[in-house]
C-alpha cells in the first residue's frame, strides 16, 4: 500500500492504523501546501488536491474514515473493530463518525479563520463561536469515557478517528481542564507506540 | 426500531434507507427545534439534543452514517452495500464517508450564515465562501458519475449519504448548471419511492 501523506493532516490518522495494525506501507510525504497536490497527476487521485489517500494495487480511494473501514475489512483480520454481532459494535460506529460529524467541523472553521486565512480577512467572531461549539462537541467524548479508557470499550478504530481529531482540537486552545476523562484518554493515546511512530512521520 | 426524527434533518437518511430496505420502524417526529430536544430525557439518547437516534432493543445510536452502517450490518442482508471482496466497495466506502467529510460542513456553514443566525449577525463574506466551496465539493461528485448512475456502481447507501448532501446544497443555492451528471442523479434519486416516503415524512 502506498499512503499519500502530510503530517499534522487527516493521513495521520491512516498510519496510526497501519502502525497499529503492523502493516508494511510506503510513504509519499508532502509539506502543507505542496504545489505537486495540486498537479494534474495528483488531482486525478484526489479531486480537492488534499491527503489522505491510499493506493492499494488497483484500488485508490480518499477519506480518511473510508480508509481506515477499507484496511480494517480487507486487512484487519477482525482487530480493533468489534464484531458486528458483540454489543460494542453500535457504539464503535457512532465515535467512528462522530469524529467527521461533530468534532471536525467546528476544528476546521477554528483553524481557518486563526491560521489559514491571511490575518486581515480573519474573524474573531467565527472563531470564537467554532471554539464554543468545539468544546461542546468534546464535552460529550468526556462523558462518554466516564468510566472506561476507550470509547468502545477496547480500543478501536474509533479511538483513532475521534481521539485525533480531539488531539487537534487540543491545539485549537480549547480548554480541557473540566474535562478529566478525555484529558486522560488523550494522555492514554499519546502513550501509544503505534500512535507516537504516525505522529512522528513527516 | 424508533427513529426520532425531524424533517430536513440527516434524519430523512435514516428514514430512506429503511423505506429502501422495507423495515418497519416507528417515528417519533419532533418540529425543528423542540424544545423536547433539549429535555434531559432525549438528552440522555443525544448529549446535543439532535436527530437522528435510533433506539433498536437495548441499542441507542446516533449519527447518520452510524446508523446506516448498523442497520445494512444488522439487518441489510447484503443489500444496497457492495460486499468487501468486490471492487466497488472502496469506492461506496468513499462516496459514504465524502458525505460528512466534505459536502456538509460547507452546507452547514452556509446555513447558518444564511438561516440559523439572526439576519443581523449573518455574514455574507462567509456565505459566499461557503457556497463557493460547496461548488467545488459537488463538481467532484458530478465528475464521478460521469458514465454511470451511481457512485459505486449499483444504488448504494453511498448515494443516500453523498445523495441527500447533494439535495441539501440545491437547497443551498449551489449552482448546478454546469453540473449534468450531479442534476441527472438528482433527479433519479428523487425518482425513487423509498425516497419519495421518507422526503414527505413530518
Amino acid at each position: 500500500m502506498k499512503l499519500h501523506f502530510a503530517a499534522n493532516s487527516r493521513a495521520m490518522r491512516v498510519a496510526w492504523l497501519l502502525e497499529e495494525l503492523e502493516l508494511p506501507y510506503e510513504l509519499i510525504s508532502y509539506g502543507l501546501g505542496a504545489p505537486e497536490m495540486r498537479s494534474p497527476e495528483f488531482r486525478q487521485l484526489h479531486p480537492m488536491g488534499r491527503v489522505p489517500v491510499l493506493e492499494d494495487g488497483d484500488v485508490t480511494l480518499f477519506e480518511s474514515g473510508a480508509i481506515l473501514e477499507y484496511v480494517l475489512s480487507r486487512y484487519g483480520e477482525g482487530r480493533l473493530r468489534p464484531d458486528v454481532s458483540s454489543p460494542a459494535y453500535p457504539t464503535y460506529l457512532q465515535w467512528f463518525h462522530y469524529c467527521e460529524g461533530m468534532i471536525m467541523p467546528p476544528v476546521n472553521n477554528y483553524m481557518v479563520e486563526t491560521f489559514f486565512l491571511p490575518p486581515k480577512r480573519q474573524s474573531e467572531v467565527h472563531a470564537k463561536r467554532a471554539r464554543k461549539l468545539l468544546g461542546q462537541m468534546l464535552i460529550a467524548v468526556d462523558h462518554a469515557l466516564d468510566g472506561q479508557d476507550y470509547l468502545a470499550g477496547e480500543f478501536s478504530a474509533a479511538d483513532i478517528m475521534t481521539g485525533s481529531a480531539a488531539m487537534t482540537s487540543k491545539r485549537a486552545d480549547v480548554d480541557l481542564s473540566e474535562m478529566p476523562n478525555l484529558t486522560a484518554y488523550l494522555e492514554r493515546l499519546s502513550a501509544r507506540p503505534a500512535f507516537q511512530t504516525a505522529a512522528a512521520l513527516s
